[in-house]
């Protein structure tokens, strides 16, 4: 197998990169993806990053708030984040969710 | 509902991308999204991009071959195919894929 092109997930370290959001982090040439289980509960707080953000849930429901009005964002409802606006999160269940920011997080190479 | 940050996966068309190949396609300002029900045994032939193309599989089991390499892909393995290398595809079983393009797929943006 080519190990250049072919990765297992169960080779990834579970980074826990705010408390409660347990990720697993996939760095590329062009993005950051980022496969996170977050504990109902958990919080984020308000912040913003050069990246486009995109986030899809793949399970449960996750409150995202942008320009102060909070969205659920559920399996059939997604983000996608313009570079440098604010946005903080909760979840509200445990949730399964893909977060790809481009360009890559530097500040999340080193966690 | 700010609807240039939030969108509905029902709002997004099935486009047949190839024989087999349903997509609900999410082009962003860096990326190319790219969600896919694929039929058991649908093929894609030997291909390149510019793209840097990412692979994963929610469901199923889809052969990727690379430098006439097969390798199976399921939930637990992905794929990140470097820009310009040359790859086919065939669905092992019935899957559920996501692959993430960058830059966007400009060819797919007039299906």
């Amino acid at each position: 197998m080519d190990e250049s092109i072919f990765h297992r997930f169960n080779d990834i370290e579970i980074k826990e990169i705010a408390p409660g959001f347990l990720s697993k982090l996939i760095h590329t040439e062009a993005n950051t993806i980022n496969f996170i289980d977050v504990k109902a509960g958990s919080t984020v707080p308000r912040h913003q990053h050069i990246q486009e953000q995109c986030s899809f849930l793949i399970e449960g429901e996750f409150e995202l708030t942008i320009n102060d009005i909070p969205q659920i964002l559920n399996p059939g409802l997604f983000a996608i984040i313009p570079s440098y606006v604010w946005h903080s999160g909760r979840a509200i269940t445990n949730c399964k969710l893909i977060d790809i920011f481009n360009p890559p997080r530097e500040d999340y190479k080193n966690l």
